[in-house]
């Protein structure tokens, strides 16, 4: 039987839920797989924590030289995140020829390019899946699931943290702030919830899938990012009355007119599939062009689910020498020839504030019109101060048209604001 | 670059979609695969068929003999389906050393121990992606995606035309036998529609994906099975009343107390992802130890999903040379320490007719007690003669104690009578 020596670097959250997926499935492994996968090594400045995990004390490195030169470590799993030490950590372990499984999205987007070189270099392999969506195969899908197609669009719900807050604000009707603060509390979100909530974390991980579905390399810098700071429940609310559901949404597309990439929050109709993930839950939808339509759905995070992506890796790298390596060019940059959309199409939902007498939707009717915008849908409220709100969904329109038309609204003598603009799955 | 030949035996619906596919996109794999795949033989009686979809005249075979022989085959596709021809086609292109990609699932559900058997002799490869859940690469999944797991469940709706009448008689309320009739008319029922609505094919696809999943033979007559025949039209009224959607489900389970597989309609709660799951859509939720739940969703029959299942297995067999087979000991029945559960459990629906007078349902109650069954939700409907309708739904309790419990019931004096039992998912 094959024995495979696994380092892991970092016994956070899902470095510990690797550890002891491991250490639980040996025996399970060596029977299903055909392989004994053995930790032979952690690195963990806590040591304490090491030791209460059941580490035996003499597998607890105390540096990554100490993983790096150990020759029973075949593979290294680095689950310390960032682009600090764990650039290093990885490009010290491929270098030696050591193949790296990692959950580091981040490092991912910004990196793989150096990476993939250096592991290319030494004939180390390099895997990822449990960057993208946690335990939910995504990466293994595009890559040996639907790997026939063209793919031709992605939607995903590939952030958990700010399902999660926008499920409890649709819910309980609470405000983004009270949902924030609550979500800290129970650890759903972080101290500094930036990377989240203001979209990074989705747009990483759109870079990533959308690199690998497309077969070239979407630079993290050609993601349109909008995060859900700014969403008012009331919108949610409005959103719902109109059959909408609202979720942070990865929108990836490749048409003729080339690579599309956009993160920002997105009314779906409720009964699309991906409206009906919630909570912390995490889904990917594909569209392929002999496929039609796959949803792969799951957690996107937490302990085990991301440790079964990371073992899962592992477990193929033991025994698929083959495959290793994306199958584009992939550089830090886009390649030459792809083209990029950004002057996007979409349907739009907008919440104006007007004053409520005559002639004023005649105005703003022209000005829609003056940009070749039409509306689906339309509702007046009354309001108070002689105000009313009006809810407008738009057929699908240019970003720039919708952009143009809102200025020239709120420069209608007061008469007018534009308070939300949010895109509509059509 | 790596050169394919490829032979289809039966230009079918998915046989013309896997050469429409294959043709179409041989540049795409070219540039994205590393893999030059050409079709050098299809095997078609109606030669008229072969020819109107583009097959040059020449690669169009006349006997099997031919495709085999032929030494720039390296990969045989077989989509005639059944267990006629098609066992002889698939032995012979294996015996011949060719690689076997089949969409079969009643010949891999009877005959994959045969099949592997032949393969491993000649150093062919054996894949089956295809004859599961169309395009959804749920094999893929459960062999490279989530194999860190042990997988302790999977529900899967994995019959599109049985999930097509379902849903049309929810929404429209109508007969089993209308909708049938219709979905027959339309090609999503065949003029024998035995194999979908009686629940073979469903069990098939259990058989394939459960020992997959768990890691040892199940077969086909371990399946517990009941179609939909049955179904009445008022009993989907009353489950959706009480928030529930009926599916045909394949349920397969792995615990301490052995493998549980059936099929059956069952009533699941409307907020679980799978009862969202309409039409000829199918979907797999799968769960595992580390995980947590998994769900795969997309078409699951139709020309083009299905080679796209075909032509991924085709892909992947050309790109990895390692992992042909089942990871476990594939005979024609269980293994002997393999455990099988046949008293299962679940919960239930009922619905009764009763006599509307007084002590009817103190009787009927006794014997719920006598048996150990609880109650969750009752519903009493006046209706006509002096009845009523009684509609029950019970905590989780063991199949052989309903049984014994409606027959007590149906044997009180004609003062009560069961006219449905259906299984629920609590």
């Amino acid at each position: 039987m094959k024995k495979v020596g696994v380092a892991i670097l970092g016994l956070g959250v899902v470095g510990g839920g690797t550890y002891q997926i491991l250490t639980e499935h040996r025996e399970y492994y060596q029977k299903t797989q055909d392989v004994d996968i053995v930790v032979e090594s952690v690195l963990e400045l806590n040591r304490e924590r090491a030791l209460a995990l059941g580490v035996p004390e003499e597998k607890v490195a105390s540096n990554i030289a100490e993983v790096i030169s150990n020759p029973d470590v075949n593979i290294v799993v680095e689950v310390i995140g960032g682009i600090g030490c764990a650039r290093d950590f990885v490009l010290a372990a491929l270098n030696a020829g050591k193949t790296v499984v990692t959950s580091n999205k981040e490092l991912v987007c910004k990196y793989s390019h150096e990476l993939e070189r250096a592991a290319k270099r030494h004939n180390a392999g390099l895997y990822f899946e449990a960057s993208c969506v946690g335990g939910v195969p995504v990466i293994r899908t595009l890559l040996d699931g639907v790997q026939a197609n063209h793919i031709t669009g992605m939607m995903g719900i590939i952030n958990g943290t700010t399902n999660y807050i926008l499920t409890k604000m649709s819910n309980e009707g609470a405000s983004y702030e009270e949902v924030l603060k609550e979500a800290q509390k129970l650890g759903y979100a972080e101290a500094n919830p930036s990377a989240d909530v203001e979209g990074f974390d989705a747009a990483y991980k759109l870079s990533i899938l959308s690199s690998l579905a497309f077969h070239t390399k979407v630079p993290f810098i050609k993601v349109f990012r909008e995060g859900i700071t700014g969403i008012a429940t009331e919108d949610i609310a409005h959103g719902k009355e109109l059959g909408y559901a609202l979720k942070l949404l990865a929108i990836g597309k490749q048409s003729e007119q080339g690579i599309e990439v956009r993160v920002h929050p997105t009314f779906i109709r409720k009964e699309h599939p991906l409206a009906a993930v919630n909570d912390s839950f995490n889904a990917v939808y594909l569209t392929g062009d002999a496929v039609d339509d796959v949803m792969l759905y799951g957690r996107g995070a937490g302990a085990l689910p991301t440790g079964s992506a990371i073992v899962s890796d592992i477990i193929y790298a033991a025994t698929h020498s083959e495959n290793k390596y994306s199958t584009f060019k992939n550089n830090a940059t886009a390649e030459k020839d792809v083209k990029f959309v950004n002057d996007f199409s979409s349907a739009y939902y907008l919440r104006l504030t007007v004053a409520d007498k005559a002639g004023v939707l005649s105005k703003i009717s022209a000005i829609f019109g003056r940009y070749g915008i039409s509306i689906v849908e339309m509702i007046q409220k009354a309001n108070e101060n002689g105000q009313a709100t009006l809810i407008l969904v738009t057929h699908e329109t240019k970003e720039l048209s919708v952009r143009n038309a809102v200025s020239k609204i709120n420069a209608l003598d007061e008469i007018a604001k534009v308070e939300s603009i949010l895109r509509v799955v059509a």
